[in-house]
């Protein structure tokens, strides 16, 4: 039965890939993708077959894959991050019941909460959430409720897709209603291009987050209350130290 | 100036590792962390200088790797999953303003939230929390509100440590927190010894969860409502299905 690997590759060169990633990928016949990430990989396989679709077209994307797989041809469809976080893991096991003959397996890979995290610091090491700002697929009283608990539950956040062409507020919304809970002293960070050419990063307050300028590349970072800022590094303890002191 | 690198190495084997985590171990004169996790790479290195300290001896762990650091040698201390989720990276960094000379870099990996999430299906497809259950580090006050919230924002879910010496019982206690609140329909599953010899999964409802044998290295996992058991595979979908049905 030839299956669909639903790879992850981490946040961009190649290095950040797990040697599992890249041996699925170097064994696969098929490797399908959205078009920048395929660009990243395509040169080192001259004999394999590529495809891609353009953003939004993520169910067409799974069809193809699944498609070559019923066909008896062992495909990699490639996600940034990680493919089960925000990735295209779910679409291919919900479609994969009308492809009898085709398997999808699941090929971890570093996400942008974590990736992100080690550029800043340690802001994810205790209890945190992660929350897609994107209101594409997820309605915006849900996204405001999920702000709110996380808030409430004194959780750290790591916050994906932070504006996007239909919602450019969509941070500056976020922080409104965070600030209703946590203290405008609380200690948050971006990073933006994170492994890539490019890669920026800062660490600052709430207060002032609402005003930084964040694109679709950025991943932002909340503390919770016990997160500080040790000279410009953003460290959310576990708590070893209140063990030791 | 010498660093230590907090190294995530993923969930066990070094497939799972990414290449940028093996060049910098490579790199390093130096190799600490826990004696489990030091027996899996000490092999592959006979020329280098390894330490250990044994679990609970975390701080004495850092300070070692930021001496080695201190007198010029860059050190790799090595984590499981990633070394800033519950990891190493929080406390190096903590500690680090007391060792001048030295400086510290973290390497993403692979936490066990993405790595069992890949084992069972597509569990965390949307926004989700990620708790450790045990109350070491953290007052059960705290765990229970977190559950409480995670619930009520309809996140998906992933418990860490769900069992330890001493609290056998954390994982019925976290339940009985999440059944006031979610379905025991609600869709949940577990896997032990991820990416290890032996490694374990099942997918299963709320309502059976707090039956199950875990133990330390099991990863848990519980639904949001919008979470499903496809053929046996736990999916929690972005939504995409929505845009196109």
């Amino acid at each position: 039965m030839a299956v669909v690997y639903a790879v992850g590759i981490g946040p961009g060169k190649p290095e950040y890939m797990t040697q599992e990633a890249a041996d699925v990928i170097a064994r696969c016949e098929c490797i399908g993708g959205y078009t920048v990430y395929i660009d990243l990989v395509k040169d080192q396989y001259p004999d394999k077959e590529f495809f891609s679709t353009p953003m939004k077209k993520e169910v067409d994307r799974c069809r193809m894959a699944l498609k070559f797989a019923q066909d008896g041809r062992d495909t990699a469809l490639v996600c940034s991050g990680d493919a089960g976080v925000y990735g295209m893991a779910g679409l291919l096991l919900e479609l994969l019941p009308e492809y009898p003959g085709a398997d999808v397996q699941v090929v971890a890979g570093v996400t942008a909460a974590t990736s992100g995290a080690a550029v800043l610091g340690a802001p994810l090491g205790h209890d945190f959430c992660i929350i897609s700002l994107s209101n594409l697929l997820t309605p915006e009283p849900l996204i405001e409720k999920r702000l709110r608990m996380a808030a409430e539950g004194d959780f750290a956040l790591c916050l994906y897709n932070p504006r996007s062409h239909h919602r450019k507020d969509a941070l500056r919304k976020a922080c409104a209603v965070l600030l209703e809970t946590l203290s405008g002293d609380t200690v948050c960070g971006w990073v933006k291009n994170i492994g890539r050419d490019g890669m920026e990063k800062k660490v600052l307050t709430l207060r002032e987050l609402p005003d930084e300028e964040v694109d679709m590349f950025t991943t932002v970072f909340i503390g919770s209350s016990s997160t500080r800022n040790i000279a410009g590094r953003m460290v959310t303890p576990r708590g070893y130290e209140n063990k030791v002191d």
